[in-house]
């Protein structure tokens, strides 16, 4: 079963929004056995939306569409498509209904007319009740095709998706979901990786097919196949035995999930002190739901005056060493350690760019620290991207260090 | 100047990454005047890719393809381009001696076979060099058409858009800007802007277009026209009086672009507190160039005893009323004044979901204070979306509470 995406806005071909939508409804249909063969996007534009179902009709049987639904004029998704499926508009009363429902117990707010104009729907379509805002999802069936309308606000269309599509979808079709598998690599280019498994590659059944994906110092290699009579796990299981030393995790994970992963599984606490990351570790930490059972928190100390107050860093130090220096991020490690009694620490400063840098020092310059108390090692990096692409850079090495040293006190106490 | 964007990957329709390189490439070709007309997203498979190229090019003179460029069997954008322009595979001498360069002075590792590669580019395209990464961009001209393929990589892409698409193209052609001017607005949801802008958008000449971009509480409103007749700085002016209430910025602006400019244009210093946001108000603010001048750092604290050590807070203010209470958020913002010296605070605690929940506290409840000494306030929400959200809506209504701080101190001191 094909399915293309089509979103629909403005301001996505002028680049005002990232389209997130896309890759999110990719991965629901992906996982239920659905595959997306394209994604288009175009503007709030009658004739190119128009065509645009045309032309993905011909080789989809499902097509979504994503935004256009919204209650301001620039939004004309849904007068088009009852025009294109040959229906007229009209008030759906369990809409309507709906759409009170909402204001009155929800939003605890009164409806206003053009909220309730959100219930003037095709006729020839069945509504998917929108739980989180006014605007239906819906459903159109035309010679084969069925055609999907959800509202651009990603947690309205992840809402219907999860409680109206998925649903739907699986109840109408048996279908045979791609199987992927995912092995995380860490600290490799791609390059390196592709010259170790060019041998594996070839050896590798038509049906299946493997995928380099390289992502903040990561690389992801994955296995995917949608034949069912394909070992996928043996496979598997000889491209690991190949990269395995590089190898951080054996699924889909990101590198805060892995080590969220082993504080739980070690039942030890994080606390981080960061300088030139900004915030952004403890963001990418505390995003994990339950996170508050291993992570204590962080001190963010951009100024000098923050790393002497917070941190307890000498002044003496950042004035001999300065503040990116082995010396420095040492004692905001040993520092919080101090502070905040707990297991792991993890410290860093350095140069983000793109202002900021020293001929001895240049843009890029990182030092980090991590480990427990009494056994605190420091590392130097030296990067080359922009300020944001430093930054997280930067957390991934600094998640990774965190990884080590918590590996390596496990297999040091023989766990 | 019509342009489609096709980017390449099997990732991209299962969704394993987001695309960010389209909307960021949108932004740099609007600024020059050229209008991206689609964007489409396919495999990597040779026919998906043949076909896209057909149709874009019925419509557009100018296509972009990023992605497949990369040394692995999976990228297959090079020889297809060799063979639907009608050129053959050769190596590029001035590409080779880029790798090598490349690799001697900013890798300062040997360059290996499968890195000099990516020197074989075919023979009918004008090579586009590549600061970043190995592989080159390629331009290739056929009949009107001109097509440009840049590595998928995002910050390789950026940096030849940078260095020779954006000047190529402005060297070639005199082109007309698309003009967009900006309102952002807080706190208002996009249906009463449209009940208060319903008469203006009817008076707006039919060049002239107005949208509505609704993110993280705000909702932007963007009028745009190609028209240089257009007086559009009128038509912003009576826009701008229609919801002045509501605006924040009149320029496209981040909220934290916005408190960043407040705090260096009054000589201001800021420093956070934060629980159930984790970092991510810090991330927000240090993620601007330069935030060292006015940002100090923050305490997250999750933990009760991260918040008693790092920021003072009492343990029977906890016990008492919960971490998640005006008197403890209030104590956060005093304590974290009290243990670094600066101008301005702001913290926040909540419950972020999908744990958590109490009857009388439940998921999205968040309690936020902000101010200078002798002068801090509190504030309650109740969110009602998924953990990523809340914590972003979170992050935009505390920054917003500085926000006012700020200006309302400005206006006190009759500045």
């Amino acid at each position: 079963m094909n399915a293309s995406i089509i979103t629909i806005g403005d301001e996505l071909l002028i680049g005002q929004v990232v389209d997130t939508n896309s890759a999110w409804m990719a991965q629901q249909l992906n996982a239920i056995g659905v595959k997306v063969i394209r994604r288009v996007a175009v503007g709030d534009n009658k004739t190119e939306i128009t065509e645009a179902l045309n032309q993905e009709r011909k080789r989809a049987s499902l097509i979504f569409l994503t935004g256009g639904l919204g209650p301001t004029a620039d939004d004309i998704t849904k007068p088009l498509l009852a025009e294109y499926f040959g229906g007229k508009m009209i008030v759906n009363k369990e809409v309507e209904n709906h759409i009170l429902h909402l204001f009155e117990v929800t939003l605890k707010k009164p409806a206003t007319a053009r909220n309730l104009k959100q219930a003037e729907i095709p006729d020839n379509c069945k509504p998917l009740f929108n739980k989180l805002g006014t605007a239906p999802g819906m459903l159109f069936e035309e010679e084969g095709l069925i055609c999907i309308s959800l509202p651009g606000v990603p947690v309205e269309m992840m809402g219907l998706m999860e409680d109206a599509v998925i649903p739907e979808l699986k109840n109408r079709f048996s279908l045979h979901p791609l199987v992927h598998k995912t092995i995380v690599t860490f600290g490799v280019g791609e390059s390196v990786l592709a010259d170790m498994l060019e041998n594996f590659e070839g050896t590798l059944p038509p049906s299946v097919s493997l995928a380099y994906l390289p992502n903040h110092g990561m690389v992801r290699l994955r296995l995917s196949t949608s034949d069912s009579s394909v070992q996928l796990e043996k496979w598997f299981e000889e491209m690991h035995s190949i990269v395995r030393e590089h190898v951080i995790a054996s699924e889909d994970m990101t590198m805060e999930q892995i080590v969220s992963g082993l504080l739980k599984k070690h039942d030890k606490k994080l606390v981080t002190a960061e300088s030139c990351t900004g915030g952004y570790i403890a963001h990418l930490i505390s995003g994990i739901a339950g996170a508050s059972a291993y992570y204590e928190g962080s001190m963010i100390t951009y100024s000098y005056e923050a790393k002497e107050t917070m941190l307890g860093v000498k002044h003496e130090t950042l004035v001999e060493y300065g503040a990116v220096s082995e010396q420095v991020v040492l004692e905001m490690a040993n520092g919080i350690l101090e502070k905040v009694k707990t297991d792991y620490a993890v410290a860093v400063s350095g140069i983000m760019g793109p202002g900021g840098g020293m001929p001895d020092k240049p843009v890029g310059t990182v030092w980090m620290a991590a480990g427990r108390k009494g056994k605190v090692t420091a590392r130097k990096y030296q990067l080359r991207f922009n300020r944001a692409k430093n930054i997280q850079l930067t957390a991934m090495y600094a998640l990774n260090m965190v990884r080590e040293s918590l590996l390596e006190d496990a297999n040091d106490s023989g766990l």
